[in-house]
């Protein structure tokens, strides 16, 4: 009975986290970018110089995977790697939530 | 008369060098991404995998760069890098002028 309810709670614990890491909060993500990110990716994530990357509408795992990357370091970028530092993993889940919800729009530059 | 010879084909040089690099072919670069990309980001550059970046409406200076960053080994990944070896200036000018003319989708996965 003890070995099923701690079996019971890994899994429970692993499908928790599992839902925690998919749940941003696009208003929330937002705000933050708001502050943080508008300044060279554009206010919806359609970038206006044309060497940082659009974000708009860009897959929400690949955010997330790169901008827990920046923040581990893990992938190496002057600007990047100091500005994920600050993020918290909400932070991360919500940014991503809101950039992959944005309209990609053909910028020309 | 010399010096300003020189100093004509510098920068005429280094002009036809940016044309150059700017210069991808679109065409060119949808028969090689069949080949080459699509598996992972997609026959158009809108990626299936949830995990894999979208490349469809991306900016083509940030393309470009990054293909020429993975070819290079200054931007590390287990895939990309080999994917990059493979792949001369002209073809990540195409590539880059293809990819960044597709329409980005929303894709729901």
């Amino acid at each position: 009975m003890k070995v099923k309810t701690m079996i019971t709670a890994t899994v429970l614990g692993v499908a928790m986290s599992g839902a925690v890491w998919a749940g941003g909060n696009a208003a929330a993500g937002a705000d933050k970018a708001k502050t943080v990110c508008a300044a060279c990716h554009g206010p919806d994530g359609n970038s206006i110089a044309p060497d940082f990357p659009k974000l708009a509408g860009q897959n929400e795992d690949y955010l997330q995977h790169t901008l827990k990357a920046y923040k581990e370091k893990t992938r190496t970028n002057a600007i990047m790697n100091g500005q994920a530092a600050g993020l918290s993993d909400q932070d991360i889940d919500n940014l991503s939530a809101f950039y992959a919800n944005q309209k990609g729009l053909q910028v020309k530059h």
